[in-house]
């Protein structure tokens, strides 16, 4: 790390928060030096976010620094894991101080709700793309993988499907308007942390929301080697959603939208209503049934049984 | 992580060395899941290198592949750090199945080197650039810092200085010489992972020289508090560097330039026959001697003394 890239890092990223898992050596040496409690495992991801791809060209900076840690604590949330520690890498064009401020207080706002703790980073001069390295813990023996499902099992999502895809467009057409929930989704995803780890001991299988309900669903079906049929008449959506495909004229629409950062995961088909009255609160929403015959079904309103196998793909657009 | 970029990662990426300290769980779910010795802490550190600044555009994919893992294997180094896990982030403008191929070759043909597992990765869409988080593994209360060095001690360089800096003016002229030892300093620099982790309970203060010895000195010095004197007759230096400093008249040139992925490091002033006895095949060489006077002064060969305190700078060129 060079010396200004230190002085970046050291000016705008380094600690900001007492709470959490502080590391025995952070910010400013050649690498962080981190102590794993020994009753935990540790729970690693790493994710890119690059300008014109992931995010639109121009974005708030503010809403980016969120964004980006959403992104990978949702992969935390994910496995059932707590935060514990990140790294963050920025390639931007030049240094734009103003542009660093407010990308740090985006992203150190969210960190602090998460006892997130920044360890270290880099940044280099090039196109604007942020790498982060996401760190959480998990108790041994512990976690949510997407290979567990089992037939007969149901299938959950939390929160609304399809929003970030409605907030998406919007932005696209320049709509700004921070009130708007489907742009709230897009631009400001909120992490299922509390949920994955209160998922972590019950679900057969979870996965986050980020290419899109189909693809993703259909990354814990291959990997639990099971098929599913969901029911279109059960996908919670928000009123502008159902509006949007009533629109179009197509009901498969929410199934193919990313960045949605909801939890889908599957549950054992007799549960507890004690357990229920404690996801309850979560908004989550009971959407289908694993089945042993692979593929996933889709059962449309009309009654129609349709296979989908496909969501968002960078190198498909 | 979408599908298509989950194939990619699977194909090119999935674990080809049942050495080291393998995952609780690898590649292919939203996280992966680590078991971190109980008498070991964890040394994390993340680099970027982006094409046109870190690497001249059209670069041969295999001594890339190997470079970007060294450069992050050498601040594992200048923490005295065992190599464990790495997760690879790749973003670059289309798949390319040939390029990938040759990256991946050259990748984990140093990492098998090492022991070091791939734990996970991302690739997307966008400009070529590449981010390593790598983790390597050091005992509980043991690490290399920057911080440490104190008057009197001895300051010590690996291998050679500005190799690497004349190979990057030759990599630019065009010359392409596997043969050349300054172009191989420059594109398939070895990081010294054994040296560090001899050094680990010795040494009073470490780094790897990346950005330049001076700019990398000085990081040591300002961390520990200490200024230092540098006698520039003992700089280890190539022939050909040699050369270089005489035609263009700048007995300070091999003090500013990057990429050279030796280790600086002090010694206390007293050191054992054994100790020296040990480090004398990893080719150390004694070039100057901490002093209480903050700022690095360098001791030419017609003994002048000149300040330095630069090195390279991503952001300043």
């Amino acid at each position: 790390m060079s010396s200004s890239e230190f002085s970046i890092i050291e000016e705008f990223f380094t600690l900001k928060s007492d709470k959490g898992y502080r590391p025995v050596l952070g910010i400013g040496d050649d690498c962080a030096v981190l102590d794993v409690p020994s009753d935990k495992q540790l729970a690693v991801s790493t994710d890119t976010l690059v300008e014109n791809v992931h995010f639109l060209p121009d974005s708030d900076p503010e809403l980016l620094g969120h964004k980006v840690l959403a992104v990978n604590l949702s992969d935390l949330a994910a496995m059932g894991a707590m935060p514990a520690w990140a790294s963050l890498s920025i390639t931007l064009p030049a240094i734009d101080e103003a542009w660093l401020s407010l990308f740090s207080k985006g992203f150190f706002s969210l960190a602090r709700e998460h006892s997130l703790q920044l360890i270290g980073g880099d940044t280099t001069r090039g196109p604007l793309s942020i790498t982060i390295s996401i760190m959480g813990l998990l108790p041994k023996q512990q976690r949510l993988t997407r290979a567990g499902a089992k037939p007969g099992d149901g299938i959950y999502v939390s929160g609304t499907i399809g929003s970030a895809g409605l907030g998406l467009k919007k932005a696209q057409l320049g709509i700004y308007d921070t009130a708007d929930k489907d742009l709230s989704a897009y631009l400001k995803p909120i992490p299922r942390v509390a949920l994955g780890n209160e998922l972590l001991s019950v679900a057969t299988s979870c996965i986050d929301i980020s290419d899109g309900l189909s693809a993703d669903l259909n990354h814990i079906l291959k990997a639990s080697c099971v098929g599913a049929k969901v029911w279109s008449e059960q996908l919670p959506l928000e009123r502008s959603v159902r509006q949007h495909i009533e629109k179009i004229g197509d009901g498969l629409w929410p199934y193919s939208t990313g960045d949605d950062y909801e939890l889908c995961f599957t549950l054992p088909k007799q549960v507890n209503t004690g357990l229920m009255d404690k996801l309850q609160p979560y908004g989550i929403t009971k959407i289908g049934v694993i089945e042993k015959g692979k593929g996933l079904r889709v059962e449309t309103k009309s009654g129609e049984l349709l296979t989908l196998n496909k969501g968002y793909d960078h190198f498909d657009v």
